[in-house]
């Protein structure tokens, strides 16, 4: 193969690099962000990847005037060591011991006087400040407020202003004035004037809105002041103009105080507001926000014009524990998701022989899914990897470029649509054929893992640090690790990934969610084996309060995602005893309540995948 | 029974309203401590018990002009519900839902401007600077230079001066200049001119000595100046007299750069040293102190007279994880400890109908322990409880009022000792007879959950926290719990619980501990049924590094107890197949190693103890 010299990513960064002297940068930054602090981004905002060329969710670019390093997590390091070959760039593989991380680099390599660069209006405020110390201690500075890489990003995407929309009460089970209300009341307690939102999720939610600004997560573009009798929403003027068009779009934003304004005047307004709200208190305003979501360049703004108070957004774990209304249409939701996934698996075993590529393949578990009448695309691009490819934990197979399924090994598939009334996320790992014996013994693993989480009675209070050992455990006896958490948050009609919960046994900076009744979080435990095969199954699972007694409130999982495992991967010598009984009460669920969905050919099929196993 | 007046206690706490009123304070706050903040006090400080009644080791009492209110934990519950009986004193049922905590408590019922009186010397740092916030938001305040309680308690215990030694090296595997010039790069990475210490343990530790001034703690009352030259240490007179007495002492100190200067003098030289130093270095002095560990009122006298470097003692860790030579002496102490507690429970077996009390039994294990050379004494009053005193975790036989063992329900013992060459815990439940079959399952799942984790594996990075579930997870299944931690550090020659790791699955307010190879902690799940039964089974875990490869390093323990469980507490079927291995495994272990120092008959009891049970 050798190692060809990839001259577009090179000149792309020599071109950055010509930036950064004419600035009298020594080192710049390239963040995965765009000023909201998005999981997902839009294109627009993808400077890393073009700089780069490495495609994956998660990277920080580190660009100096001699070398030049990419910061990527354990889901990636198979496919950013393919696409940064021949870019000159080095992979710094992250959590890996002896790898320094990007803070550890910049204290360790960056000399006295140095100056680092970055977009401040797209760094998270929390990481800009640690950066922001560590130059200073290092006599230097951060040079924030120039876009770098934005002449060098030709071609670049526009964002988009997709159309916005209101959701009716049917679906949200809460108003915008409940949930405002609820809101202020967070703020009074901790003595806030106002409250800046800028997470999209988040504002979302509270407005009952959604939008269409980022691929596959219905979002619109916003930032919010939250004053204590109104409400100042910045959105695009698209939006803006759509929202007016309808009457009791206005009518809405009168009851509750909401005034809208241009997106683009946020960062100009916002100095003039707050020392508007100096003027009228005769004090610095108090104003509310979380340095972990909103960017530096405003954080910076609210600093130099208000007293900050730095606090999670009250919004955030509001969010996250579902009302009854969003758990009535998630149940349905994940019902009719898991019948079309559970008659896509049918399809690909039936047709395993056919030469489907694992494009092919993507678009008929699409097809399956857009045959529910709520279904309205999909909730990230769908991982359809077959053999080696599953090996990368977000594989995206690219048609032309992509593996074609074979009757032997093992195909993984991790989808999951935005309904009406849902947003889903769901894999499997389907045996095509004859598999090797470690195969078995992985596959088994992961299921037992899967199940005894989802299985798991914990005391109110633990949160996720507690339990990830009971998903993580059977591979751990095994010397075994997956590079990565166990679960994450699920949106309501929103992001597929949504904190504060979540499952890992690593303690982050952040405090951890406790585990609440209402809370979804997905159990996808895994076996990645570079080269060879990827094994992941992943259920998302409704936390409900059990029983309550003297010794405290114990919680538990109730699984939503109802789809079958597959017997060709379980060897019941890797089983205890009651990882056989949770596995044929799990499937005795899956049968009862998938069985009124399914024609009489699918039912008899799915009887035989769901047949009870017998102990020992 | 009907609910006697306790007049003694009623009289005592009346004169302490006394002195409040006097002193202009409303409330006064009386915490179980020493000016060290050690674990086991010396009766001399044992203030709150004198003034509640309450002889648990934890609890703090607030006593204010109408109420008096005493909080403890769940080890004590029932025995706090007897002995506070008619004192008029409410019991606070710490972390129970709906119980709120002391700091709570204040801020919620305490009046605006009201002062909050406690005796800063023996009050923690810590605790004492979150008191100062709330009563400062109150607009009242604290009262802490005078311990209002100190004319209350007559005929007080004095603070007892026994004997100093120094430990030879074949002990400790590191001199105290070694390990001086480890605490002094800590001191240097910090940029801090002096280190304050002032938990015992730590300063025996460092010095490689060992004193007797608390039951059961080889410990010396000291408090520790580190400078970049020298050292002061505070130490009683008579333990500097003692030690003056061997010219080898005398060589250590001027060897190590130490200086002994009096006890009593600490408080009063403080403000001057550091005044000193600032004259010296053009500056104020930086004074490393962990807040956790030292006094309120050391703290102040710092704050006022230098720059504080809050930081955990470096000691702390170093302390906490054993040396190889250290490890030795503990495996070969731990082996001959586990043969005594063998030949005890032996002993009960084949006695248990002769009606021996349990403080009788506690006498004759002591026996046994007698016979090892190297046994100095108990490392804590030996826990000897019967039937339902078992439910009670740190009930204390007393002569005379002690209930008698009888051939039928479980006797639980928690003992360890003081040896040249080690600090041991362990706690066995025996089955004396006829159980019911309530009882077998509680013992089945306890041994479960303690061989579970025993035989954990994990990824180095792990605190207790992600462990904990292991051990309690088979009790949480069944909605049972029980209120307090899993698991201990234990110390070497030294006291019995020594941080900073534990296992435990909440998060206390402290950075939990990575466990580190070389670590020893507890392992000690249990039942506890008030008015019926107690089963904790506790072994000693060693922690090691087992496999590194490309996941990471993986880390498992060892156990360094070596005592049977009871195979008549043993129900199999509560037991997963791996669960009856390892305990068959562990069986196996225990006879290998302790039969080379049993007699025949013993060996041959031991093997019928032993036996493997079959799967299934």
């Amino acid at each position: 193969m050798g190692s060809m010299e990839n001259k577009v990513i090179m000149e792309r960064i020599h071109a950055l690099r010509q930036n950064m002297k004419a600035a009298g940068v020594h080192y710049y930054l390239v963040v995965t962000a765009d000023p909201h602090g998005s999981e997902y981004i839009n294109d627009h905002y993808k400077e890393r990847e073009y700089l780069s060329g490495f495609t994956g969710s998660n990277g920080d670019l580190l660009v100096g005037e001699e070398e030049c390093l990419l910061w990527t997590d354990g889901r990636y390091f198979v496919q950013a060591e393919q696409e940064l070959e021949g870019t000159g760039i080095i992979l710094m593989k992250s959590r890996q011991q002896g790898v320094p991380e990007l803070e550890e680099y910049l204290k360790s390599h960056l000399k006295e006087g140095m100056k680092l660069g970055l977009y401040g209006f797209c760094v998270n405020a929390s990481l800009g400040k640690r950066l922001e110390k560590i130059m200073k201690e290092k006599r230097g500075g951060i040079v924030y407020q120039k876009d770098l890489a934005e002449s060098v990003f030709v071609d670049r995407p526009t964002d988009s202003a997709a159309p916005i929309r209101i959701l009716e009460k049917g679906l949200t089970g809460e108003s915008c004035g409940e949930k405002l209300s609820r809101v202020r009341k967070k703020m009074e307690e901790l003595k806030a004037d106002h409250l800046l939102l800028s997470g999209l999720e988040d504002q979302m939610w509270l407005f009952n809105i959604r939008g269409g600004d980022i691929a596959c997560n219905p979002v619109a573009y916003a930032f919010t002041l939250i004053f204590k009798e109104k409400v100042i929403v910045y959105l695009k003027e698209k939006s803006i103009a759509a929202l007016r068009e309808k009457e009791e779009n206005v009518r809405f934003a009168k009851e509750n105080g909401i005034e809208w304004h241009p997106y683009e005047d946020f960062i100009g307004e916002l100095p003039g507001v707050l020392q508007q709200s100096e003027k009228l208190f005769g004090r610095k305003a108090r104003m509310m926000l979380d340095p972990g979501v909103v960017n530096y360049t405003v954080c910076r703004i609210v600093e130099e014009n208000a007293e900050t108070v730095e606090a999670k957004n009250p919004t955030q774990v509001m969010k996250a524990v579902k009302n009854p209304v969003e758990i009535g249409h998630i149940k349905q939701t994940y019902l009719l998701d898991s019948v079309a996934l559970t008659r896509y698996i049918r399809y690909i075993k039936e047709h395993k022989t056919e030469g489907l590529t694992e494009s092919k393949a993507a678009e008929i578990l699409e097809g399956y899914r857009q045959e529910i009448k709520s279904f309205q695309g999909v909730s990230f691009p769908t991982i359809s990897a077959y053999g080696a490819n599953a090996a990368m934990m977000h594989y995206e197979a690219l048609p032309g470029r992509d593996e074609v399924l074979k009757p032997e090994g093992i195909y993984l598939v991790d989808s999951g649509g935005q309904y009406e009334g849902g947003t889903t996320d769901v894999t499997r790992s389907i045996i095509m054929g004859s598999i090797t014996q470690e195969m078995k013994k992985h596959y088994t693993l992961t299921a037992v893992g899967m199940l005894r989480l989802q299985n798991a009675v914990f005391l109110y209070g633990c949160t996720g640090r507690n339990l990830d050992i009971l998903a993580r455990g059977p591979l751990w006896q095994q010397k075994m690790d997956y590079k990565c958490g166990t679960g994450h948050g699920v949106g309501y009609m929103l992001s597929v990934h949504e904190g504060p919960q979540n499952i890992s046994w690593r303690s982050g900076n952040v405090k951890e969610a406790v585990l609440e009744e209402g809370m979804l979080v997905s159990d996808e435990p895994g076996v990645y084996i570079a080269g060879s095969h990827g094994i992941r199954i992943e259920n998302i699972l409704l936390c409900e309060k059990g029983e309550c007694n003297e010794d405290g409130q114990f919680m538990g999982f109730a699984p939503l995602t109802l789809v079958p495992l597959d017997p060709e991967g379980i060897d019941p010598v890797y089983m205890e005893r009651s990882d056989i009984e949770a596995l044929n009460r799990y499937h005795r669920m899956v049968y009862e309540r998938l069985s009124p969905y399914l024609s009489e050919d699918e039912r008899a099929w799915l009887k035989e995948q769901t047949k009870s196993l017998e102990c020992g």
